[in-house]
């Protein structure tokens, strides 16, 4: 049996990412019912909305599902006793430190997985006592890693420098490509853009139709001053790639970035001043489906 | 059989990428002996010195080899007659328009390859009748593309966007990568980085056993205002990465760079002031092995 699949005690060692404004109880319950593991994204909730959502995933689903927490979260304490209270028993931690919250929650019976964007921090991981480790490459949406390296590389050095069960992330939206990651030396996949664009995700559709026509070099990687963003191009990425071809400082581009911009661009459709982000991948994906299908299609790379 | 191994007439559907100060006539021949394709990387030499390489090469192989030119070599028409007078039958080309010379090179009976980094200029490849192209993501060394597609996303994109063979470059320095880039659809691979760090290869000692110490990281893809080139860490890659910062021009960067410091870093070894580049994949290589090996480890991708 998969490595991944028996940890978590699902069908199909595919992980739906956590993901800002597109990964609630609807899309998480969608793809665990499916055969996968659904992650509720906690970044965009307030602590006692990610409670709600928690509640309605359970009943939408009587399979298993999980919560991906930031560890950078302001109220961390707070969400950290909220997914003790509702007994969530799968949490997938990125960003921070994993030392500070792992020991804390294998005490109380859940499984814990880390995002790392590269060997040394899947090291640690490993150090900190995570069951799992999600490598994700520089081809993925959202935030990211210094480092930049690809998925591709990311993959083998990580498989080196640990014998946890390692799920792949970054530029995976197929079948192929989960075969591609598997036999790099991954045991199963995390895939946030693909999931991002389906009838299940509370994503704007005026955010996923667009996401459809995409072509390749419409993403980049922006923003490094303050933390490296993947962001999809519009007003708001233009604006950005002014300011740092010029030379603006992390200040200044805090101050570009301001507040509230991924809620507007994600959430709300405001394709001119939302902040909008989504991998690489995109360019592939020319359908908007429902996740069953999606994961009936991806499920080939198991047969 | 494989279309690319038919196409060249070679064992295994491995390519040696053509690389600046790596890949003469020495490199060339070994990988051509041991079953793939050398190609002799134009782009560092003058137009008699090719010439003393395709001979030498000639002379060392009865196999069939090919030379790499890109299209925006200053003296490109002495460079294509040498090629004619040498009967070179197999041509890689890159940079520039391929529609300029695929024509005159196949009426004279050659093979013509094209790199490209996106499904876009594959396109236009196939349009100017070249019989294969290389598809070359984010992870390699040296120039690349704007678009900072990856290799897992470039592969399927070009693969869906064009019939003729596909060779896949960028992050593949192992047989594990090329049955990954295989699932993805290419029919075959170029390998820069894994050919420039073995015996064979003319880069200096210091350069070779430099970057068998890489770690994840140390390359960045810098210089994007002149045109994207993945640097390796040290002096001349932090001089560039400040003057980035602080919003360099074209100009500055260009009076930055100055000229010859690709042969100071490559060819003489000078690790300080030298240009330096290399792919991301070199932070799994740790061993300076001989050509012969290197294909060894490399056709059990095809058993």
């Amino acid at each position: 049996m998969n490595r991944v699949s028996s940890l978590f005690g699902i069908k199909y060692p595919v992980v739906q990412g956590g993901m800002v404004w597109c990964s609630g109880w609807r899309l998480a319950s969608a793809v665990s019912n499916a055969g996968g593991l659904g992650l509720i994204g906690s970044g965009s909730m307030h602590p006692e909305m990610l409670r709600e959502h928690i509640r309605k995933c359970k009943a939408a689903t009587d399979k298993p599902f999980g919560v991906n927490v930031s560890l950078l979260y302001p109220e961390i304490d707070v969400l950290m006793r909220i997914l003790e209270d509702e007994d969530v028993r799968i949490v997938f931690t990125s960003a921070g430190n994993p030392m500070t919250w792992t020991k804390a929650l294998k005490d109380r019976g859940a499984k814990v997985a880390h995002v790392v964007s590269s060997s040394k921090f899947a090291a640690k991981a490993e150090e900190a006592g995570v069951d799992a480790v999600v490598a994700e490459g520089f081809e993925a949406g959202g935030h990211n890693g210094r480092e930049e390296t690809t998925t591709l590389c990311l993959i083998p050095a990580v498989r080196e420098a640990t014998g946890l069960p390692l799920l792949a992330a970054g530029g995976i939206a197929t079948a192929n490509a989960i075969k591609a990651v598997m036999v790099l030396g991954a045991d199963g996949v995390q895939i946030g853009t693909r999931f991002a664009l389906t009838e299940e995700s509370s994503a704007h559709e005026n955010f996923k139709r667009y996401c459809l026509g995409l072509k390749e070099g419409d993403t980049k990687l922006l923003l490094k001053k303050l933390g490296p963003v993947r962001l999809l191009k519009g007003e708001f990425m233009r604006a950005v790639e002014e300011a740092e071809s010029r030379g603006a400082t992390a200040d200044e581009l805090r101050a570009l970035l301001g507040s509230g911009r991924a809620k507007k661009g994600l959430f709300e459709g405001d394709l001119e001043e939302g902040l909008l982000e989504i991998g690489q991948v995109a360019s592939l994906i020319d359908e908007l489906m429902p996740v069953a299908d999606v994961m009936a299609e991806l499920s080939e790379a198991f047969e």
